[in-house]
């Protein structure tokens, strides 16, 4: 099943998506957020929600698509997760996940502008596969770690490089205001079995700037939600992005950097497109 | 004036404290969180429910505190902010403030056990003055930052120190569960001059391990209002925690970790004694 959160009219909602028509859960539950959904039903029973109810309008009608997950309680991001990108970067692998932060208000929904601030003019794609935590979990085991996962989704973890590199934590540069994409959809995990090796591809403008599969990731999906559940309790709506692949831009030479009227897509193999043009701000 | 987060029976709740008194403003407005309190109304309205109301029950009638703030949008954490903690970890100033992030389950109120997981020995406190935010911003200029502060609280960033230093994101070993003290009240701007400095002092089992004032800081608290106000909107609630003296453990000849049955405090002058005791998981 696929899930979207977007605005319609004035009010926040998110529905289930089926041939192209939208059932609408949050206003069914009267609950806004699907994080906030999740975090107070279990998966099933939005799922039992869309499945007994015939749709409620055309996807075409809905104003604007909200990031997937608009109000997740945590957002863990994975930074040199493919060797690839690893080596551009000129670092080391290490024997953990590197592991940083984002907060909510730094992501967009698809088709929702990525804003390039006045700050800087080095702002960066950087496609990823997002997980979305559907079951509570602290100190989760590698081989439990598939039944916590409520599905899959594409994300853009947009990076102003310039103000990343300021000190050696890199919260600024991941934290600029609307600068992460998160869509279209939540594909649940009954859609992509467990071992299934997805593709992953950054456009640019049209453009193929990274492209890798999910069996070349360091730190596998499992590891990576055992890993941040053995020092934080994950809540369904949690986010754990998983690490961007070789072919960034600031290690291009020359570096290429997103400017306004750009449009930039993150492709994952039965998951979707996530399309966002880029704006100054 | 001072706000305090509590529980009292089964219920979360806030409120103002006066002589020992506790004014319930929780109760009163129908919002268990400070956080949400301060989101939803102007910090002179909850000031003002509290001077009209009298007293409801004693402070010695609450079950535990709650972090300050147990719902904050955002903490930010300031790193090597003042010069004898840049010294001592062997680093180089930065031109901008380092900046890492916690999430909010990693916190715990006054005199609620600080947890040492199974995972670690290194344990490590760090005194810190927090600043919590009370009116919404961005890029706020340092000027202005004073009025967008609601008041300070002491804050112990405790830290797991191996699993810190896992990669160069320090984000696992700063959020661990229940690893961070934050209390014991927020002590509003009003009893607090925009330019008085404050004495910070770290004890463990009542011994002087960090004491500094804030005119110390490497970055002003207005400096770093400004700067984090840069890349992301400043709720009323967030927490920026300004970073911690010299005299941590983990740099100590020889080290000195934190062990169950220990007990830390953090005082702030005209703020007050944040006491933790450390509690093996």
């Amino acid at each position: 099943m696929k899930f979207i959160s977007f605005t319609k009219g004035a009010a926040h909602s998110f529905g289930a998506l089926r041939d192209g028509q939208v059932i609408d859960l949050g206003g069914r539950l009267g609950i806004a957020d699907l994080g906030r959904a999740l975090r107070r039903h279990r998966l099933d029973k939005l799922k039992n929600e869309a499945d007994k109810n015939s749709a409620d309008f055309s996807i075409e009608d809905i104003s604007s698509y909200r990031p997937v997950v608009a109000d997740p309680d945590k957002i863990f991001c994975a930074g040199l997760n493919y060797d690839a990108h690893v080596k551009e970067t000129n670092k080391e692998r290490t024997k953990q996940p590197t592991m940083f932060t984002r907060f909510a208000s730094a992501q967009v929904g698809h088709m929702q502008p990525m804003i390039l601030p006045p700050e800087s003019d080095k702002f960066d794609y950087e496609g990823e596969i997002a997980v979305v935590i559907g079951k509570e979990g602290r100190r989760i085991s590698e081989n439990k770690a598939f039944s916590h996962i409520a599905g899959f989704s594409c994300y853009n973890d947009g990076s102003i490089r310039d103000w990343q590199m300021h000190t050696s934590q890199w919260t600024p540069g991941k934290n600029f205001e609307g600068t992460g994409g998160f869509g279209p959809s939540l594909v649940t995990t009954d859609e992509i079995g467990e071992n299934e090796v997805l593709t992953l591809e950054t456009r640019l403008n049209g453009q193929v700037m990274q492209h890798t599969t999910t069996d070349l990731l360091i730190f596998s999906i499992p590891e990576l939600v055992s890993y941040v559940s053995t020092f934080i309790t994950l809540l369904p709506g949690d986010v754990i992005v998983t690490g961007t692949p070789g072919g960034v831009g600031v290690k291009r030479q020359p570096p290429v950097f997103m400017k306004d009227g750009d449009i930039v897509e993150i492709e994952v193999s039965k998951v979707g497109i996530l399309k966002n043009p880029i704006r100054a701000e």
